[in-house]
């Protein structure tokens, strides 16, 4: 390569396996990466828990730190590539660090970003400098560029996604092969698929981290974690899927950010038509709905080494080439303060419900007069087979009403004596736009 | 809104369904947009056929020229958006002229970047501006983008696209109501999704625009049309569709760009599984598999107003933020010359066979004797019903060989007695790489 402008050292921060998968590429690949860049993309130092494993690549050269937070007093380190996790501690003190000293941060970090991305935003700002972390959302999908930049001139109605593979994983499975969650998590957790510690992922922890950097670009203000209105998968039965289908649905951890509403990160129903409907196994996905665009959709791997690593590495070039967004698109003056939104619980929603009844004669007039005395009227019902005097499956949709309406209805039919067990429901989040 | 550091004045060339919605956006959301360039966007000229339509949008303080070309002239215009159209004529010479004149310029031009993208890379080059097209390729997705920046630490194995939404909306209809393709053809005209003369989009010549492009950015050279591989979806038959599903398949017009080998954009079988496969209607989606990312896929509108516009205003908007990248992503020093470049056949394809013959003792037995005789094993078959002594279809998936054994192999089996039309086939696309 004759190109070479100028040179960008790089120090890096955590050797798991995206860290190791980041420095290997930027020494084997360092020619195409530095042209991409327009600058000599150069790993100066890095720190890591143990100095002593091998992960292929040499570390001649490379200055080694023990406490990663020395990397922000390295003078001629320009960016520190945070991948050490956490939304607190190292990772956290290293970020303010390295900022404040005037070093571009790319980080993965979602948690970190979620709980504290508008105070580093600011920080940024003030040392003018970049903090990027495309790999904390969606993985190796361009999905805060695309925000950020690619649709950046429309007014978004919605961004949804599917926000984490894990349970998407799982999901998928259940609903192929009916098996249980207990037993589809514990072969996610051999497959590798799921962590020995699985709270983050089935809780919807992990995929909220991400729903709230996404609602707080496309919706203009500092992210906002506790906001996040958060449901897991762990109490998705199996038998849902199979109702879920007759009425022309699939169950999907889904996170749903909309202007002006709390984000809601829920096990919920996606209509088969719809394009997030369509997304199986590990992948994570986006729709984005806006103004003129109509819907875009991105899918693609959601974690993992290459992902990750390609997303780290997108930012380091683009902060390279000079070319780097604000950290939320705007300027912090421009952002409206996450914990201060007028969050509301919006328009309507329509729901899914399945109750356990024994099968007798009256039970559905009783349990469509008690759902129309909470003005809630229904969809499209199923009763699954036929067992006179035993219980059976009332699987049922509603149309749009109100959060307070349903909660009272299910508790009004939960005291019919013909309602067997809890009654279940999920909402149904509504198609992407028609572009 | 008091955040303003400069402003950019806009020139309109070319005011039907696109540049007015241009210019409607430009208005209307003005703040919002400038906002997000960090500077005033200015709509100061415009050009169009007719002076005197309604557009929806007032014309006071837009200078209005008769000759799109004078745009070029204004001094006080920085940027030029092309939505003229046409390989050749006014659009190339306004391109041409503005970008001499050290205009950045902004364009939905598909044809005119296929054929003479070098060219004008190098001239924005050597003048120092911007020349963007993001709304040239698959409408509203950014594919551009995702390919130049969000994926730009990869190494690409391949980009393949649906990149025609008349041809994937016809082809969508035929699968599923069995209709042919003149009769889809004549409603998708009534419906406005294709137009009264149809060629350039079933006939593949659009799509292969995009496709020039796509490979171009991916694998760094100048666009270079005139070695695509194009053939369009006139000959696809109704009865394929079902025989293809049977066999684990959808059929697709699909534009495929891989490292060294002939751009190709062919109507061909894409399995069940795959990302691609799922896009229905008039969407269009291009899918990028690289290292280390695996497989990455954006689904969207590809034509349209709305979708378009935002494509456009996406590349006004990095234009006025200094963050436009170069053209086809690397400077013109570091492009091959796509004219020159060594394109081959490949590596081997899978081909999908449909034979008309009559159906009698030992018909079989001389197909799979002259595929063997050609060295082509045979995947997958399928006999659709029985008809003694009457004409069958008999329908089949090869494993990989080589354009010509098959080319050989079909003349061979063409002259059997018992094969009584040309046999049909169609390329297999292999599915987008697990991530």
């Amino acid at each position: 390569m004759t190109y070479e402008k100028s040179v960008l050292n790089i120090a890096i921060a955590g050797l798991g396996v995206v860290g190791s998968e980041v420095a290997r590429q930027l020494i084997r690949r360092n020619d195409a990466l530095s042209a991409a860049g327009g600058s000599r993309l150069q790993l100066v130092a890095v720190s890591a828990r143990s100095k002593d494993s091998d992960r292929g690549f040499s570390m001649d050269g490379i200055q080694w730190v023990d406490d990663a937070r020395d990397l922000a007093k390295i003078d001629d380190v320009d960016l520190v590539i945070e991948l050490i996790g956490g939304s607190e501690g190292v990772a956290l003190d290293l970020t303010r660090a390295a900022l404040a000293a005037g070093k571009h941060v790319v980080t993965a970090n979602k948690a970190m970003i979620a709980h504290h991305g508008g105070a580093l935003a600011k920080l940024a700002e003030e040392n003018e400098v970049a903090l990027t972390f495309e790999a904390a959302v969606a993985g190796g999908i361009p999905a805060v560029k695309t925000l950020r930049e690619g649709l950046v001139a429309n007014e978004f109605s919605r961004v949804a996604g599917i926000l984490n593979g894990t349970c998407n994983y799982i999901l998928s499975r259940m609903e192929k092969t009916g098996e249980h969650f207990d037993d589809v998590l514990v072969d996610a957790q051999k497959l590798g698929y799921a962590e020995a510690e699985p709270s983050f992922d089935v809780d919807g922890i992990d995929a909220a981290h991400k729903l709230t950097i996404l609602a707080a670009i496309a919706f203009g203000h500092t992210p906002h974690f506790e906001a996040v209105k958060i449901s897991g998968i762990r109490d998705v039965s199996a038998v849902d899927f199979a109702y879920a289908r007759q009425l022309g649905f699939r169950i999907k951890l889904v996170g749903v950010a909309e202007p002006g509403r709390v984000p809601r990160m829920e096990t919920c129903l996606l209509p088969l038509s719809s394009q997030l409907a369509k997304v199986d196994g590990v992948l994570n996905a986006v729709a984005y709905d806006g103004m003129p665009i109509g819907s875009v959709l991105s899918v693609g791997p959601g974690a993992g080494a290459g992902a990750t690593g390609s997303a780290v590495l997108a930012d380091v070039i683009d902060v390279a080439a000079g070319r780097a967004c604000l950290p939320f698109g705007r300027p912090m003056a421009a952002l409206s303060d996450g914990s201060k939104a007028k969050n509301g619980n919006g328009p309507d929603t329509a729901f899914y419900i399945r109750l356990t009844v024994i099968d007798q004669p009256g039970v559905l007039a009783d349990v469509t007069r008690i759902l129309q005395e909470h003005d809630i009227s229904v969809e499209s019902l199923v009763q699954q087979g036929r067992a006179p005097d035993d219980v059976v499956a009332l699987a049922m949709t509603t149309h749009e009403c109100p959060a307070s309406a349903l909660e009272a209805a299910l508790s009004a039919l939960s005291a019919l004596s013909c309602v067997k067990a809890s009654p279940v429901s999920m909402p149904i989040v509504p198609s992407e736009q028609e572009g």
